[in-house]
């Protein structure tokens, strides 16, 4: 038979009516021939309450301990769903991070899963049961429990999928799928039916917010099939799956927009070999993840060197930055806070040629500076004033004919 | 160094306030030189919350899958001790029940303990650490989480007292220790400074409801002195240890009443042999707990059978009862749910004679029937009904005076 690995967000599964829901739709699909086995996120808010709570007692409060506390609230959700279950007269059972076999690393509040013994759920399958798991967590070589991080629970659900030989991976979220932009932001966004993980995962690192960057890693790795789709209806969602010919037909698959980015420029380091892999390892070593470098030469001695932050990593890139600026003989560092940034990503970018023309007049026609520019393969960013930002997005949504569905915007 | 167990309960652990107190506690503790383990309980009404989350989904939710979500009341205060431990400069660790080495049966919401691991725990409190430690909860054979029942949180503490060979475990209440009687009740009633294992049990098994009986029992089997005492104050508290010889000269320690009662009458049972060991053994299959058995032979043929259960049992008693009925050709039951039992309790009984007497006829005095009379060793107990239940308590605790300290009481 068939396995079907099915997740809920916190939000498809905050109160009884939402688990209730959620144990229906397991529920369908074990009455259509699959073994399904469901992950589920803490209610609601919970994690944010928890957090809360920790933090009135403790403003820094310690990993180890924030990760015992917030797996307790999948483990709440997890067992009311094969409680429900059984409610509905189906066999159903609850499994811990632990119980579901995720061994991970040490690295409290962003582990890694290591290996995944799925024995307990396999025999549970076989037997007939819907099998509940905690997402988000597993456990180290000496049984403490780990976090994925936030967000997590995505790579957990996929990673089962894989672990499992499931035929796919449905996210169940308050969304019905994944749009060409944000709709709230650019309120002509369509549904996006089948996008590549390469391009998801762009999406996903520039802020898009829909799925975990790391889920969409696995999925790609191991090949499993991820399907986005609403936990309130059943209108047709989004599905993630390998590039196949017909995507490289269309040029851009989707827009976004990152503004929780800072802007830090090191000006007048000494210009030679090893400067910005010193001053980059330094910073990875400090944790911070660092996009969008530009290195300009300013003279033959002299260089500066920019690059953008997270907002929440900015003070830790702050003393990285002290710690070695005298090392590469920086002479002053400029930040700034008032950016945002602007991308287009599409796997048919790889064999056209033009897009970035088109994105550049597009933001120039709407008087829009761009600060600095940044490509990948399958993505061009700019960095923009913040206050320009949206007003940037739905220009370039337009130009690139975000507001139509992707048969229409084949080949043109 | 010598090791300390500290106990919370709920109330005691209810807001981040109170969080932050226990946390001193054993700080102090801990300065004062000792290894310091904390045992505590889900915070405030949480559990009773959970349940009412889990019976909003399913009436009779699965034993197993509540196990799973009432574990993460105490998994949330562990970790929230330690947090604010560490916030005080101190070294802290959590372990969940499975962490802490409690190994138990598979008997779901009402596990008994098979042995404690506490490897961990030492070597952390080797390291200097103060190990908080999930209360009412352990782990079976196969790796699923288990309670040991309502109050288990006592039962965990003095365990792991036991099994660490610690000098004491304080049990931190709302009440400042254990009084002749409830408060409530007779509010003349006195703090007990020393009572024996022995008297404890009797009062827990009758409702008195300061203490879990279990963690009595294993108390007394591993010799650990229990310290009950107030959460809030540092009012010296009652201390419960083995029997001394001055406990002998005080009569009788406590008294207590007991309402949750139901008298279950079988009328004209076959008086053979067997018979009546037929019908508690199927009760107890049941798990119906019975207390007070009184036979009373009508006829050569035929005998009565009174015993009393819970109320909550009641249902399934009924049902047993109706299962052997036939069998042990019982015409007729009788069942009094407007009963309460009074009982007085006392090492010194056991060498004293007119303790009966006494408690009789205080009882006459103030005109109050006796139903029926059971006794132990060390307890007297007086079934009367329901409605006199309250004023028989203060006519035993006036005439036994228990309004006066133990040492007033001795050798009268």
């Amino acid at each position: 038979m068939a396995i079907l690995v099915q997740k809920f967000g916190g939000t498809s599964v905050a109160n009884a009516e939402k688990i209730r829901r959620a144990a229906e739709t397991a529920l369908r699909a074990h009455q259509d021939g699959y073994q399904v086995v469901v992950v589920a996120s803490a209610r609601g808010k919970q994690t944010d309450e928890l957090i809360a709570d920790a933090k009135e007692l403790n403003l820094a409060p310690p990993r180890r301990e924030m990760d015992m506390l917030l797996t307790t609230g999948e483990q709440q959700t997890i067992s009311l769903l094969a409680t429900t279950l059984w409610g509905m007269g189906q066999k159903a059972i609850s499994f811990t991070g632990q119980q579901a076999g995720f061994k991970t690393d040490d690295a409290y509040s962003k582990a890694r899963i290591l290996e995944i013994d799925s024995k307990r759920i396999l025999e549970k399958l076989n037997d007939g049961y819907i099998v509940a798991v905690a997402g988000f967590q597993g456990v180290n070589a000496v049984g403490d429990i780990t976090t994925l991080g936030r967000g997590g629970s995505d790579t957990s659900a996929v990673a089962l999928a894989a672990a499992l030989g499931a035929e796919r991976c449905d996210i169940y979220t308050d969304v019905d799928g994944i749009y060409t932009a944000d709709p709230r932001l650019y309120q002509k966004a369509v549904k996006i039916d089948t996008i590549s993980y390469d391009e998801i995962l762009e999406l996903a690192n520039l802020g898009a917010g829909v799925m975990h960057g790391r889920s969409i890693e696995v999925g790609k790795k191991y090949d499993v099939p991820i399907y986005v789709r609403s936990s309130v209806n059943d209108i047709p969602g989004t599905l993630i799956t390998h590039e196949v010919p017909e995507m490289e037909s269309i040029l851009v698959s989707g827009a976004t927009i990152q503004k929780d980015l800072t802007k830090i420029t090191l000006i007048g380091v000494d210009h030679k070999p090893g400067n910005a892999a010193r001053i980059f390892a330094h910073l990875a070593a400090k944790r911070v993840s660092v996009n969008d470098i530009i290195q300009t030469e300013v003279s033959p001695e002299k260089a500066n060197l920019s690059f953008t932050v997270l907002h929440d990593d900015l003070d830790v890139a702050r003393q990285a930055i002290a710690d070695i600026r005298t090392e590469v003989h920086c002479q002053s560092v400029m930040v700034r806070e008032d950016v945002a940034e602007i991308s287009i990503v599409g796997v048919g970018m790889q064999s056209h040629y033009g897009v970035a023309e088109t994105m550049f007049k597009a933001l120039a026609d709407k008087r829009i500076n761009i600060d600095s520019i940044t490509t990948s393969e399958i993505r061009i960013s700019c960095l923009v004033d913040l206050e320009q930002a949206e007003k940037a997005l739905v220009a370039v949504c337009d130009a690139f004919e975000l507001d139509k569905p992707a048969v229409e915007r084949q080949m043109k």
